[in-house]
């Protein structure tokens, strides 16, 4: 059976998905194509999928065919996939590891995933967003991670308190600052050190730089005032990237 | 006099500069917020502005009132701004100094915008783009470049013949690659650089990668296949950068 009424109680269901108080209530989110399908099926949270009759996706999973018309009513992109991926949330590890990025009120979807990228990439063993940060399950952020949500822990919560605690277990705190601080190349990483990245506009939060070590600053040109903040952090994670 | 009507003559054919044909036809491009309006004057592009009654733009430039409502059916943004500024196309420098970048068809205004941006922070001389990157006057670009489209040279050209040019010149060619190379850190610059990032998907051309000299790799983990080609960018140029 084939679903071809965009009416359909299931497809309007998944719809809500794309608005964060649904996915925050059923505790599920949408990937759309087939790289991001395969990246949650590999991690354990892919739940099911709706994919149109053309799809050649090979997983054991539960499938609901559906019509083209109904995948465009589903779809964000302007070329909608072949397929869509319903996935339940992922979880947070207590955990963190030495390598800590955190995030201060990032609100650019595509910034928050590129940023989860590269974090993958430099092996970041954890990245701490603050409550005011852009959510992770947004599709945007989902699509410019390239999926690597899936292999980075995430955790979400009060930054404040987090940075106290992590600094009493001894990691030690940088931020990044446009005007000054010590140039990242003569920065001597510290085994358990923490990076924090802020928003946009406005850097970090006043409250949350009075709790920094040190401050990194990226020698630039003074005919450009700033860097964009994924940039930024790239470059920070793939100097202090010592595996 | 403030124009209230979207039919009105003027308004229509500056809509028409969000398309590509009637910028490259007009030879002018859209600004759209006091910041681009700002970078715009200060490097004399701009060519007139269009605004509404509350906004404070203190140039010497010809100036147009408009509605708010004129004003939205123009702006692309969600929340619109005061201004908008209609510019002259940029002229592109022969000279093209010592440390060039290449772009092969970046297709994403965003990645283009960001790697203009961090190319001027980090002091690229010229930018070279191939025929089929993405149109430097898309607004996105504009936006995503933070004005600094207005700082760096940018030229549009034939890149086999451009990187056989400049060969004979002199000039080292550095291309990028994610699965092999000498890792960036081992790098030596040579004082007549090219860098060349590829597309998005693809990476560079067949063609082009036969005139590279050496390949770039930036060492990660095995669990990302590859980094956001903006990003690739900006770490390598900030790498590169002596000044």
């Amino acid at each position: 059976m084939v679903i071809s009424s965009t009416d359909n109680f299931k497809i309007k269901e998944i719809k809500k998905l794309h608005n964060k108080k649904y996915r925050d209530i059923l505790g599920l989110f949408i990937v759309e194509g087939e790289h991001l399908v395969d990246e949650a099926f590999k991690n354990g949270y892919l739940k099911e999928v709706l994919l149109v009759e053309e799809s050649n996706i090979n997983i054991d999973i539960n499938k609901t065919y559906i019509s083209k018309k109904v995948m465009k009513s589903i779809s964000l992109l302007e070329s909608p996939s072949n397929v869509i991926g319903i996935c339940n949330k992922i979880n947070e590890d207590k955990k963190l590891g030495n390598n800590i990025l955190i995030l201060d009120n990032i609100q650019d979807p595509g910034n928050l995933g590129t940023i989860i990228r590269s974090s993958t990439a430099f092996n970041v063993s954890s990245i701490i967003i603050s409550e005011d940060t852009v959510d992770i399950y947004n599709e945007k952020v989902i699509r410019s991670s390239q999926g690597m949500i899936f292999n980075i822990n995430i955790i979400r919560t009060n930054l404040i308190e987090k940075i106290k605690e992590l600094k009493e277990e001894g990691y030690y705190i940088y931020g990044t600052d446009v005007v000054e601080g010590i140039e990242l190349k003569s920065i001597e990483k510290k085994d358990k050190s923490v990076i924090i990245i802020g928003n946009e506009g406005q850097g970090i939060n006043e409250e949350t730089k009075k709790l920094c070590n040190e401050f990194i600053y990226i020698n630039m040109s003074n005919k450009c005032e700033s860097l964009n903040a994924s940039v930024a952090a790239s470059i920070i994670l793939y100097l202090f990237n010592k595996d």
